[in-house]
Parts: structure tokens; C-alpha cells; sequence
């Protein structure tokens, strides 16, 4: 019998948090949910806590935080907020593994937290890697901490490599979707709508994240992720679009031999992956059945459509705190698209903007890290609203 | 530096040994070629002897290594012919690596004396896991010989096994290009000649693999090969017809995740795989181009009009000598058909017959297996010319 795994998930009422979730239940026994943290959802959070009976809880907006004490009353579990309750929850003694699944550059400081902590950490934030990933991994190695990727391609890509000579990589190839957007043609893409964007054809995910799947930007952040995650130069990280998103990513050796990781498009795959490491879990999901597919299709990423992927290798040139600026004015530009005050190509002109206007300093700090992004985003919005 | 692994090529003069040794060339001092057998051609051994300098080599043709005698003069390399010699040649003391590419029930021998010897065996010749997979697997765990596939499907399931923990594998799924006969119709099958059975999309092979390979008896031969070296259930391993020769094999763990290995459809891959292994050579092969190739197909095998894979099964079920009697069966009938003395269809109708008619016994010896293959080959005659 396997030692059950005691679970801090962070993020517990996003998309990844649930469905992280959901593993916990088709895998009785195996997994101990010992803390949960989300950010604003006290009901879905009082939900969670009712079935999953966790010791202690987080909600990093203080109103929320206080909805639930209502919500649950004593004699439930103790309940903390704001960030430092959110870090809390990823450093409590008796959690082993984190699910860093928080949304956004909120979820840095809890990485961090897990990661200072010495647990075993699922990183479902591409925030961390992608506003500090020199630091995390260097954090990470000084403190014996096990980082496993939770997106499905970093996934793909770990899998890829396992028992595999590092020293024989060539390039990583890291799949695209290509999002709801890829055939659209470039004089119709000024006038997209943001419910014509949200509609991702594999994935259901969150909007923001859906966006960026739609610009390309997602694809250019996983570049980062995977630079630091993986150790290796960004020259040798290639995308390529995989509109079946069957394909999650794959490793070319330098003999010309690719290993990929294929499975049907379902986040609990590389979710139960990452939470069970180095076990695999029996989900049950449906198989992968690649004669009733009968097809997978390739394409390259046209950077005069969607041009946002080049601007992360363009912000891994600048260093330091370039990254953290690309994404920042990513998620300002981002939230202004969706909220109507500006259109589909303006998200990644304006991204170019803000990072040809940024003087890049050396890292040094996650704070430092998430100020570079928040001024990211305040230039954003500003150049939006112009 | 790596040190120079001495190799002994078994079947230089055929297609797999002419790219092994093409890969010898391409990586200059890596190899050096120790020992070299062929069958019959003295002229091809002959041009390779002078090329390669081998301290010994062997012709199984008792003929043609006097032809090869007269060709090389004195000063040459020693010459042994017969069985024996190429078995001598396969357990010369000062060869590290073996590659056993004999085509035919002719290289069980000379792969058993290499385990015997042990040596690392690249193993090329089908055979002799087919007709003697349980023996050779058992002699290779007592002798702590590294059995290396170098068919471009055990490869890839060779490289999508690493690293992975195998109590996780749920499923082997062995590719098939489907042959040069994928879409002909049924009706038309019994009437293709051998000319057109021949004409293989994607490898260059010899005569008697192409056949297979239009029959798919080929991918069934491999489902035995794949049964032995990877010790896994006949019904745990599935095939998949993959008409574009990318995928070249994948696995299929319990968590729904398949782990698959992807190239050229280059022998000289697997080839130096299995040559170098742990090692990955630059070959400066063509890479593998998904975007330029645009899209990867995949069908289910058709039993109905290729029936052949299926006798496989039904070898491994029946058990003992019969996958050797299969074989042989396939042998004697793809000889007929290639001589025009049967019909396309008819080869996978012998060999149902001849299975039909053995009364399988326990294997315990390589001999027994050769005279099982033997007693196949010569029933499945006796039916074609009925």
C-alpha cells in the first residue's frame, strides 16, 4: 500500500483546483486533502470544505475569507487570508505536496512559500516560472525541491525526457492549439469579440488564459516556463501548432529521434501526473484512440497573425525582469481587451510597447519580480486606454 | 572520449548491415569494425573487407567464402564460413557489440551465440525472438546481455519505456504503415503480383519483409517479437495502421497517458540507437519536419483483407513451437508467392493451414525451433503447390 499523500491545493476554486479535486475523489484513499487556499469564491470554497475536510484553509481576499467563517461556522477547519494565509497554507507542516494552481502573478508568492518550505510543489502557475523562474529553480535546487509541471505541455515535456541523457536534447517542441482564432485571416482579427476569442476549440479553461491561447502569448509564456523549468537555451525551444491538441509536446535528441507525449485533452492527465509523481493514477478517462481520430495535423505559428510568441523570446533576451514585464502588460491588456476597451491585435502591440519602453534590471527578489509585472500592467493599461 | 566500441556485423551485405556500417562511416572513430558476416555475396563482403579492415569475417555460404578467399588474397582478414563461422564471428572475444542483422530463421544461430558469448546484441533478426523469443530472453537474463531491439517499433517502444516505471504500462501499440497494399480492395487482393506487393511507401527493405509487410504478418511477427522482449500479455499489445511511418511505436500507461518515439523513416536511427546505446550519435540525418509534413494519419487494421497479423496471436496463444511454425510458414509462402507459384492472398491461408495442422510442442531448445520453423516452411511448400 502507497503512503497517502497529504495535499495543499492552492487555487482550489479555479479550473485546475476542481479539477485537481476531482483526481482526490476517483482515486480513493490515495490523496488527503489537508488544505485548501482560493481567492474570492467563499461559496465554492465552503463547498469544497464540506466534502473535502481539510484542517486548515486560506482565501486570499480578507472579505471572502470572512463570508466563509460565516459560511462554515466552528468547528470547521481554521481559516486564514490574504497572501500571507494563502503562503501559510503552502508551508503548513503537514501538507507534502502543493498544487500551486493560483491564477496569475498572485500565485509567486506561494510558490515561493512552498518551495522555501522544502514540499514537493505541482506548478500549475505559470506566473512563477515565468516572473522568476531563474530564482524559483535555483531556490528549488538550494532547497532538494522537486518541481513538476502541471501544463500539459511541461508535462509532455518532462515525460519526454524521463530516462532520456539530457546532454543528447536538441530542441524541445512545445505544441500549440493554436486557439479559437488559428484560421481566422489577418484583416478580420482587429474586430474579434472577446466571446468570439473565449471560444477555445480543445480546452476548457479560464478566460484569461484562453485569450492568451487565442494571441499566442500563452505559448510565448510556456517558452519562458520551459526555458527555466527545463534549464535550456531558449534557441533550442520551438513551437509548433497542433490544432487536435492530442500531442502535448515532444523532445527532438540530437539523432533525430522525437519522444512525445500524446493523451486526449483532459487536464486531470498531467494533473494526476504531477500529484502522484512517480506513480501514474488510474482515472479512468477515456482512452486515447488515435485510429478514431484518424488524423493529427501540424502547422507552423504565423508570427504576422499572432506576433505575441516572439515577444517572449524577445523578453528572455532582455532578462532580468523583461519576462515579468511581458507578462504583467500581458495581463493588462488582457483584462482591457476583455472588458471592451480595446481590440483583438492591439493585446500584443501594446504588450511590445511596454517591453521596448521597460529598462530591464537583474532579478533579484520575488518582490522585485512582481513590481516589474504589476508596472508591466499599469503601462499596459495606460497604453490601452490612450 | 568515448572509447571505440568493436563491432561484429551479422549480415554486412545486407540492407540493415550496408547501414550500420553507413553509420560507422559517419562517425568516425566511434566503431571500429571488428568482424563481418554475410551469407552468400563474397563480392559486397569482398568491397567491405577492403573498406572496413575486420580482423575476421564469415560467409555462411560455404562457396561464396572460397570466391571470398580468392578475392582478398593472403594478408587478409581470417575467413570462417558455414553456420559456424558466422557463430564464431558472433563470439569473437574482442567484439563488444554484436549487431545480429542476419535475415531469416538463418540468424537464430549466430544471435544465440552472441548471448552465449556475452555480448551486447543489436538485435535486427526478427527470427529469433519469433522462433525463439522465451528461450533467447532467459539465456540473455542468465548471461546479463543488454538484448537492444534495432526494428524501428521495438526501438520506439524501447525509448517510450525508459524512464517510465513498466508495472505503469497498460498497453504496447506497435505501428504499421499498412504496406504497399493499404487500399486495395478486397476483391482485388488475390490477383497482385509480386511486382506490386513490393513497392514499400516508406522503407527500402528486402524482398521477404516487404511481403510481410503488405500482409501485415510483418507487424504480426513483431507482436511476438514485442511479446518477448518487453515480457508483456499478446493482448496488451495493439496495432495501429499509421500509413505515414512517423510514429514509429508508442506505450500506453495506465493513467491514459502514450508516450510515443517519432522520426525519419531511416533505419540508420534505431540502427545507431541500439549501436551507442546509452549514447545518441549525430548523424546529420534530415530532422523531423511536422509542420512541412502537415499531418500524421492513423486506421485500424483491417483483418478481414490482411488476416495475417492475427495467426500471430493465434501462434502465441497456441504457444510453444508454433510462432516458430508460423513463421516458417510465412517464409515458404512468401517465397512461392515471390517465385509466382501462389496468389497475394493465399500466403496468410498457408500459414493458417500449417498452423492448423501443428501439434505444438514445448520449446526448450534453439535446434527444436529451427526444426519447427523448418517443418512450417516445408508444409506451407507442400499446400502452395496443391
Amino acid at each position: 500500500m502507497k503512503r497517502t499523500k497529504r495535499l495543499a491545493i492552492l487555487g482550489s476554486t479555479g479550473s485546475i483546483g476542481a479539477q485537481a479535486l476531482d483526481v482526490v475523489q476517483r482515486t480513493h484513499g490515495r490523496f488527503e486533502v489537508t488544505a485548501l487556499a482560493g481567492g474570492k469564491n467563499a461559496h465554492k470554497l465552503a463547498e469544497q470544505v464540506r466534502r473535502f475536510q481539510p484542517r486548515v484553509v486560506a482565501m486570499a481576499d480578507a472579505a471572502a475569507a470572512r463570508t466563509l467563517r460565516e459560511l462554515i461556522g466552528s468547528g470547521g477547519p481554521e481559516i486564514l487570508d490574504g497572501d500571507e494565509g494563502v503562503a501559510a497554507v503552502a508551508a503548513h507542516p503537514e501538507v507534502d505536496f502543493v498544487l500551486a494552481a493560483v491564477a496569475g502573478g498572485a500565485g509567486l508568492r506561494s510558490t515561493a512559500a512552498a518551495i522555501e518550505a522544502g514540499k514537493q510543489v505541482g506548478l500549475a502557475n505559470k506566473e512563477s516560472m515565468v516572473l522568476a523562474g531563474e530564482l524559483l529553480m535555483a531556490r528549488a535546487a538550494a532547497k532538494g525541491v522537486a518541481l513538476l509541471p502541471v501544463d500539459s505541455e511541461h508535462s509532455a515535456i518532462f515525460q519526454s525526457l524521463a530516462g532520456h541523457e539530457r546532454a543528447y536534447v536538441r530542441r524541445l517542441l512545445l505544441t500549440a492549439s493554436g486557439g479559437p482564432l488559428r484560421t481566422v485571416p489577418a484583416d478580420e482579427l482587429p474586430a474579434v469579440t472577446p466571446a468570439r476569442a473565449l471560444k477555445h476549440p480543445n480546452w476548457s479553461m479560464g478566460d484569461k488564459i484562453t485569450i492568451d491561447s487565442a494571441t499566442l502569448m500563452n505559448k510565448g509564456l510556456e517558452v519562458i516556463e520551459a526555458r527555466w523549468l527545463f534549464d535550456i537555451e531558449p534557441r533550442r525551444i520551438d513551437i509548433v501548432v497542433h490544432p487536435e491538441s492530442i500531442v502535448h509536446s515532444m523532445v527532438e535528441y540530437v539523432d533525430g529521434s522525437v519522444v512525445a507525449q500524446l493523451g486526449v485533452s483532459d487536464m486531470r492527465g498531467p494533473i494526476s501526473y504531477a500529484m502522484a509523481f512517480p506513480e501514474r493514477l488510474q482515472l479512468d478517462l477515456p482512452p486515447l484512440d488515435l485510429s478514431r481520430l484518424g488524423r493529427l495535423t501540424f502547422e507552423p505559428p504565423d508570427p504576422a497573425r499572432f506576433p505575441a510568441f516572439t515577444l517572449a523570446y524577445r523578453a528572455l533576451e532582455i532578462g532580468g525582469t523583461g519576462p515579468a514585464v511581458l507578462s504583467g502588460a500581458d495581463e493588462g491588456a488582457v483584462a482591457a481587451f476583455l472588458a471592451g476597451r480595446c481590440g483583438f491585435t492591439r493585446i500584443a502591440q501594446v504588450c511590445e510597447e511596454v517591453l521596448d519602453a521597460h529598462v530591464a534590471e537583474p532579478l533579484h527578489s520575488v518582490e522585485q519580480a512582481l513590481a516589474a509585472s504589476e508596472w508591466g500592467r499599469r503601462q499596459a493599461e495606460r497604453r490601452v486606454t490612450r
